[in-house]
């Protein structure tokens, strides 16, 4: 486990004010009766993991003059400040990298993206320290230091060692990317899956806000699922979980990057989509705007090709659903733009694989641009940061 | 919901009583500071918890003579005070009913069983009433109340409303179970699916305990699975949950119960290795036995559905491992009797599905007798009692 410098003390990482400031980040401004109610913690109990975290100064309290109640006395708020603190969210995907700058509320204040065209680690650090660069000249406006950086990339990340063992589509193995981003940044880093990261945001700030059981399910590049059971975003005992695009449903079909055959992700992933619009149309199709120009015009064998996508899709929701049985799955990525081409199969071969209630599980899209996944990587430097990760 | 009758007032069941509770019946005797620390509990919080436990007679706290350390006063210890209560879990399969008579540390006092030959609700349901009543008379003998019965049956069971929504093997459809076994028994009834109340006991008592995330597959008539992640049973928002039986792992598969094609248990479930067997061979089989007999002699073809049956069971566990990412993964059941003839194809299948680290998952076996399934029944009966069926 490495050990990121910190840039100033943090509280004490109890689970009760973890579990205080996520609230508040969430539900803010609440009365402390109402973090009381949301916590289950008790008056006493608040008021403990309130103070330390008032001390440092991440929470503020004060009578919210807008929120006046009609009757009796205005009530005391609290509620996380943002400005005290700025953090560095980093997404890195195959082709791109999407900085954002944000504060102690994860609110985006600055975004900022490269095009890469070598997916080298070393070239990939390049970039990033550049782009960390512009945003800490940013901050400077700010007046407030930048207290950490969440790196968010795809594949079996080790967020604890900071390292990302294996990711396919970057053709990483074993890279120490924590250490050497905070070498190149001198900021704390926390690497994590970049599902991962999105659902954290999604959690504490989208489709998952108060909803203790969801799977956000992520279509593009990659087919991937970031989980949250009984309130809390699923890690995996050995730091893999909700690899859904890997789930074989097929003995029979294509073969997959990860050495299976009949994967999800080897159907329903751009590249599978865009190579397969290629073989049924004999066309030249080179990325995944042209797969949707094609299907989209009426061509009906690419038309085909993402009604396979679809079911595929489909039949991985339906994996989700019948193991644990979630309250809502959200489905996202940048695959949504062919959403229209795939959206009734996924939702009929969805129905027919669910078990019995599990159908009644709540489906929605939810478009979700870069910059949020961007945002979900800050948020893992704010767990870092506070120490809500164990939460 | 129903309302169960309470025969005897039970304390407030806070979540940190009910969290020392269930840590005290598993890892006890404990002193209050070993509880504070397995719980991560303030002495304060833990004095608390600990209260109305002892008043209520549950728990008890004393020197154990035994226990004396060498240095030092004797350690004051905290444990369940198994006699204070008796309870009664029953499991239902297709063929039989298991009953025993436990105690409030869910230790098994008494055990019965009785044949069933037909499926039908009343007629279980009064098999079930004459065997309860004769665990009634012993526990007379006790001279404790039992206190309340849990009912394990298979499928999609809803426990909050006490309702066997669909189990396909019993061929039941919404039996309002906890409301008719209370008429007929007289005792606070609690419904759970069959896999998951064993799961209450494996995480108590098994090869669950201190494991924070596991799996437990079971194979035999139904290939089911029960979760528990983050320390908790996972139940499903709409109480299905841990359904693997009913992934559909392969397109051109065979039809299954549920109307999918190529469910897991449609490969590997008693039903279809025995119809399978039947076909190659050409031969009459008629039960598991007779299948495992011809594989156990050599017959090729009877082997080679076995090893079918393992690759499908293979690839449900590496589904739930990568989704899930769990310490552990116990696989358990009947069809464990034919483990010889399809451990490998499961370990192998399961390594070539696992993605990354996922692998790294320590899969174990683990047999258990229905007497064990009945004794998750009388699990889930003691939360109900406790309430610690939130914790
Ligand atoms: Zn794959
Ligand atoms: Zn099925």
């Amino acid at each position: 486990m490495h050990s990121p410098p910190r840039t100033e003390a943090v509280p004490v990482p109890t689970p009760a004010a973890s579990l205080v400031f996520t609230t508040t980040l969430s539900h803010g401004p609440l009365t402390r009766a109402e973090i009381g109610r949301r916590t289950d913690l008790s008056p006493a109990a608040v008021t403990k993991a309130v103070r330390p975290l008032m001390a440092a100064g991440y929470l503020v309290e004060g009578v919210d003059e807008e929120a006046r109640p009609s009757l009796g006395r205005p009530a005391n708020l609290v509620r996380v400040d943002g400005g005290r603190a700025l953090f560095i969210g980093v997404k890195v995907t195959g082709d791109e990298i999407i900085a954002v700058l944000t504060d102690l509320c994860c609110r985006i204040r600055v975004a900022r993206h490269v095009r890469i065209t070598t997916r080298d680690p070393g070239a990939v650090l390049s970039s990033t320290a550049a782009l960390v660069q512009e945003l800490l000249t940013e901050a400077d406006g700010f007046g407030v230091r930048v207290s950490g950086m969440g790196l968010a990339v795809s594949g079996d990340v080790d967020r604890a060692a900071g390292v990302v063992r294996y990711s396919p589509f970057l053709d990483w193995r074993d890279v120490p990317l924590a250490e050497l981003a905070q070498a190149v940044t001198g900021l704390p880093v926390t690497v994590d899956n970049d599902v991962r990261a999105l659902t954290v945001a999604e959690q504490w700030f989208g489709a998952g806000v108060g909803v203790p059981d969801f799977a956000l399910v992520t279509v593009g590049a990659g087919i991937g699922c970031g989980l949250v059971v009984h309130g809390r975003v699923v890690s995996g005992a050995h730091g893999v979980a909700g690899e859904i695009g890997h789930l074989s449903i097929d003995p029979q079909g294509p073969p997959c990057h990860c050495g299976n055959t009949g994967c999800v992700e080897a159907i329903a992933g751009d590249a599978a989509i865009v190579r397969r619009v290629g073989e049924v149309t004999g066309l030249s199709v080179t990325d995944s705007a042209q797969a949707l120009e094609l299907a989209h015009r009426g061509d009906p064998g690419a038309r085909e090709v993402y009604a396979r996508a679809g079911e595929a899709i489909g039949r991985a929701i339906g994996a989700v659903v019948n193991v644990l049985g979630p309250q809502r799955v959200i489905i996202s990525g940048e695959g949504l733009a062919a959403y229209d081409l795939f959206a009734e199969q996924i939702r009929d071969t969805f129905a027919a694989a669910a078990f019995g209630t599990a159908a009644q599980c709540d489906v929605m899209t939810r478009p979700l641009p870069f910059e949020e996944w961007a945002r979900g990587a800050a948020a893992t430097a704010i767990q870092s940061f506070i120490g809500t990760e164990h939460v």
